[in-house]
């Protein structure tokens, strides 16, 4: 029999998508379940309905809320946070090099660096050096990577991945897709997701 | 020492407040406890953002997979799911009466009997027969306690209710408001905040 298989939709600017990207890879394997990561971009699929940025700060009393119930869960978990000056980031680049990263074995050690940078330290994503010292923390070439998710293979492939979440139903991260088609949306749904893929 | 209290915010329309009207009560007993329920309207508060339907009916995508969460999350509990054809439902009458109902021993009884004809059996609570029905399953006299809905102390009550939610910055249903302020929001939240009240 396949292992049974879940797709993480994950876009960096998502709060939630924090604890998420912590918290998936231990319960997906006392679960028996293989997880492929797959970034793309909320931006398009925001404005296709009308949002010119993050719901949460379009609804403000949603936005308070979502903070500190954000801050509440990273207690529980002991993971650190700090809420960042900028919401929500421009995660396009941090998007790309993750697609370089997540085609080598480095690449989920690289996007929970990313959240851990954003949510747990308040950094800007798009301030210059972020993203390189993240890699260079990683022990990677930053210059060499950052010029390789310039490139227009990987810009092409995040863009059919946005596309695909898009005919896929997707409009928010974490989302979690099963081989058989069921969507869960959330970090509080990561382990009906989990349960349903092994039924 | 007093008893942990939690103030349990809750509209009629709210389709995810249906299983956490059959759920809170054991769950709050086991924590050690003690639930208000308190009835108010959403439409209010979601006309001061903008919004003149459910976020679900305005955002397709995301009432989409609302449904079919809804559905996944009653049949892991072994509750009946019927998708009413009306959503979201003018709960004003079945919100009037619940503030008569909880001010005696059969209110919550009333409350998850409403959820259950709503969401279980996808009746439309608009319609005439619908609250009375329920309340004759319960063996109130429905005439009277309709009648007594209507009245302008109740209606004032459900009203300064529902001031009061604003005031506690609550957006959706369904919300728990701990004794010491903090405020939990969704079905999925329920625990948390039963064990924050405990803490």
């Amino acid at each position: 029999m396949a292992i049974p298989t879940v797709d993480f939709w994950f876009e960096f600017a998502s709060t939630y998508s924090y604890p998420t990207a912590i918290r998936i890879a231990p319960l997906a394997r006392a679960a028996g379940v293989a997880v492929r990561w797959r970034p793309f971009m909320l931006g398009p699929i925001f404005k296709a309905q009308g949002w010119t940025t993050s719901p949460f700060n379009l609804y403000p009393a949603k936005g308070r809320n979502m903070w500190r119930d954000l801050e509440r869960i990273c207690l529980d978990l002991g993971l650190p946070f700090l809420r960042p000056e900028l919401f929500p980031q421009n995660a396009l680049q941090a998007a790309r090099v993750a697609v370089v990263a997540l085609a080598e074995s480095w690449g989920e050690d690289y996007c929970r660096a990313i959240y851990r940078s954003e949510f747990g330290e308040g950094r800007n994503l798009e301030e210059e050096g972020t993203i390189a010292g993240v890699l260079q923390k990683l022990g990677q070439d930053a210059k060499a990577v950052l010029q390789r998710a310039r490139s227009d293979g990987v810009k092409s492939q995040l863009r059919a991945q946005t596309e695909e979440a898009q005919r896929l139903d997707i409009f928010g991260s974490p989302t979690f897709v099963t081989s058989d088609g069921e969507l869960f949306w959330g970090n509080d749904r990561l382990e009906a997701a989990l349960k349903w893929a092994t039924r």
